[in-house]
């Protein structure tokens, strides 16, 4: 697994690039043999398991429970709620044979013609169809309600430009599906949903986002509302970063689910569906990464400290490894994940390299002298600043640091957005600003017309109308028509 | 979630009837839309959840780390090794389409024929091809070496006949896949992977497996050597439970999969790779479920002790529940998973055979008088005994009871098996034998032709060549040539 550390593009020649390859070298995922598919690497992987685990953790204080659902989907189950099909039938993998079978002409094998499904199956896309196909047989009676459950799995649609974690064929999410017996507590969930997925983004990922509501062109293919959560990368574009739906009762009705209430009354179930995926990677790369390589958030680092030993000789080696004995027992009673590397094939300067490019939040070097003198080089991956710090302490002093940091890249992303977010009135101004990227807090007059304009003469989108934007008396930008509140638009990925 | 609780059709009735009818009403899965898939319940869920984190954790601890690999695998990578593609092209899910479209006639949807594959893509049955596609970009030298990765993923096999968690069309597993530099150590890991299974099966299952090697015809496709461990359900069946494979370099071959060794020499890798899936929920469920329902091993169970008060009125819960606080902390403190159930819409009888029937190892059950008392009642699942404990300090007794359970199941179904195992020499005696179910310790010749015969004549097959079996001379029991040591041959799931 050589890793080409140099000649990493820089994030001002070409930001685009700089990820692409930034991906690469950190030795996050890579394109794989299927069109539009990658794969995620162990160290990649390490990142996204540490982010299920935590989001995992998180949901199952609300209640959540996990369950499993079919891969495939037949497509009658597609077809049942009629935007929902318009949104996702059309581009995706679809199952029509079980069966190959040898080539009479000796040529490996082919498709068994005789194997034909007599109903397509489609490999999912998202589940709701699925999954309320089985809530009929789960909800009879309020008493069943609520039903919470959520899916780690893999989900497939068919993009035409992929790229890595930001938009692959194949990506991993988490999908949340909720049954409820009152609009209200469907809402509210829906809501909740939204909100935990910004304290996870904010906490863990350090990234700021911005919670709002998505207008009806950008809603999701079924639902009343789509809530989203907005990031702003370093080149000032936006990152759909977890969404939930208010589905209202369009499934229960769909799929003919209904409850017999308190009243003795059947009444249709309420619907919300919410999920993330590994598009929070992508998010993750691009928020506090720099020209070095990635930069990861102490909380979701695999590796939050590397120790490396500076040594001529075995001898040398030794003494540094028991001096470090205490100290790594105590990452250890801190709950600090540490990798002390004491690999002799690898010259440090090469470790410095591969760790820096890979984002491990604090590096220690440690040498004879150091040893000698009862110091510790001490090297912060967010700033790359060096310092000497006392050999005494020092984990208890880089659990202080790990803390320091995961603060620092979150303050450092949020003024950035800050910095990057404009209120603009007038529509000229707007299309020469956009060019530069930024969040642009506009009032819009609530049409898709003018909102299927802007796109087209801007390739920018309405992110959402912000939760917790203030009412204000205004015109819309493009067509001067009043409106209450400003809206945000963004290019986005 | 209604739940039919009476009824379970009894393991001497119709053992086939009791498995099915079990999953059903224990809420650990039922059949869905899609043939042969299946719903994992949240209760069946969290169950594999705990095998999922006990196995990771045992995983990691050898160094393996996890990764992920494509889902679709192109048919020319399938079909690149010649045992393999005989093995697992034949009954499974094509993909030969990337889109739908409106029907012309109003219909739906329909395939597009127009957005037909190039080459198919096959939903991956299992994924050596595709991950020896990717390893051949990230071997080159043996530094690189040995790479022990692991995924956790869906896979899917066409079966004909399915059966939930035995034999599914979609199945949950984990595919570990090494690379290696030498023939030696590759053959290690494989070892040392069964051993890990078979550590996990008997101290976390409870159920007592038998490790050993496959005849060639049950070898994996593509192996040189498949280990299994082998598990005694209580109707005197085998269930293959976990198997390892040596693929030799026949893989590494297949996709030009070479390293320079320290000797600047190219060689091809040498591989093996190793699974368990949610098959060994079937095994989990008929070791030790009984007439009443499940039966849970403690170290897996979700809910390892229910507490239900008996209450006539508000004031009696009050107390029941205040009564209880302490004792709840001290569960927490000892990390046992408690579910108190002080639900006031089911009677206490209903909720008893709830808990029954969901296998919950340990039942406490207190009321008024009990609180004057000191005690508290305490039913143990695997024996349906019930005594009354004292209440002070009963958080303590039950976590030793929790253990008492988890040896005695083992212990019970241990011995069951010696009970059940037979050495027999006589082809006569074993074929009127066999239809007692059980485990045949024989003499057999080594030859596919008799292994051929015997699964004709009695549907039995030659389980494995256990590991830990001595050698003896003997004669093969149906024709009669010389062995040197005996198989198991059982009927199998």
């Amino acid at each position: 697994m050589a890793i080409e550390l140099k000649g990493l593009t820089k994030r001002a020649e070409n930001y685009s690039q700089w990820y692409n390859e930034l991906v690469v070298k950190a030795d996050l995922a890579e394109q794989s043999a299927v069109r539009g598919c990658m794969v995620i690497k162990p160290y990649g992987y390490a990142i996204w398991e540490k982010m299920q685990q935590t989001l995992d953790g998180m949901f199952k204080k609300t209640g959540v429970k996990n369950a499993y659902f079919p891969l495939l989907i037949p497509k009658s189950f597609l077809c049942r709620e009629a935007e929902h099909v318009e949104g996702f039938a059309k581009e995706c993998a679809v199952v029509t044979h079980y069966r190959l079978k040898n080539d009479p002409n000796g040529k490996g094998v082919i498709v068994d013609p005789e194997a034909r499904l007599e109903e397509e199956l489609i490999v999912r896309p998202t589940s709701e169809t699925i999954i309320w196909g089985t809530y009929k047989n789960w909800i009879h009676s309020y008493r069943d309600l609520p039903v919470i459950c959520n899916q780690w799995c893999n989900v497939m649609r068919w993009e035409m430009r992929t790229r890595m974690f930001l938009r692959t064929s194949e990506f991993l999410w988490q999908e949340g599906h909720c049954a409820h017996a009152t609009a209200e507590e469907s809402q509210a969930r829906t809501v909740q949903m939204i909100n935990l997925y910004a304290e996870f983004a904010e906490k863990y990922m350090g990234v700021p986002v911005i919670i709002g509501v998505k207008t009806a062109n950008e809603r999701f293919a079924g639902a009343l509302n789509t809530y989203t959560i907005e990031a702003m990368m370093q080149d000032g574009k936006a990152l759909q970063s977890g969404t939930s739906h208010n589905l209202g009762q369009n499934f229960a009705k769909a799929f003919d689910v209904t409850f017999v209430n308190k009243e003795n009354q059947p009444e249709y179930v309420w619907a919300n569906s919410w999920g993330v995926s590994t598009r929070l990677m992508g998010a993750l790369i691009m928020t506090h990464s720099d020209d070095n390589g990635l930069v990861l958030p102490p909380h979701l680092a695999p590796i939050q400290v590397v120790i490396v030993p500076i040594f001529k000789n075995d001898e040398q080696l030794a003494k540094i490894t028991e001096a470090l004995q205490p100290v790594l027992a105590r990452f250890a009673e801190l709950g600090i994940s540490v990798k002390y590397d004491d690999d002799d094939k690898r010259r440090p300067g090469f470790k410095f390299a591969d760790y820096e490019v890979k984002g491990v939040p604090v590096r220690l070097a440690i040498g004879a002298r150091d040893l000698e003198n009862g110091t510790v080089e001490v090297m912060r991956r967010d700033t790359l600043e060096k310092s000497v710090a006392q050999f005494e302490g020092i984990a208890d002093q880089v659990a202080a640091l790990l803390e320091d940091i995961q603060q620092n890249i979150y303050q450092k992303a949020l003024k950035m957005r800050q910095a990057r977010t404009y209120k603009v009135d007038s529509y000229e101004e707007f299309k020469q600003r956009i060019e530069d990227g930024g969040f642009f807090l506009c009032h819009w007059d609530g049409t898709p017309e003018t909102e299927e304009r802007i796109k087209e003469e801007t390739k920018a989108t309405i992110r959402c109308i912000p939760l917790d934007g203030e009412e204000e008396e205004g015109f819309c930008m493009v067509t001067g028509k009043p409106s209450k509140r400003r809206v945000i638009i963004a290019r986005a990925y």
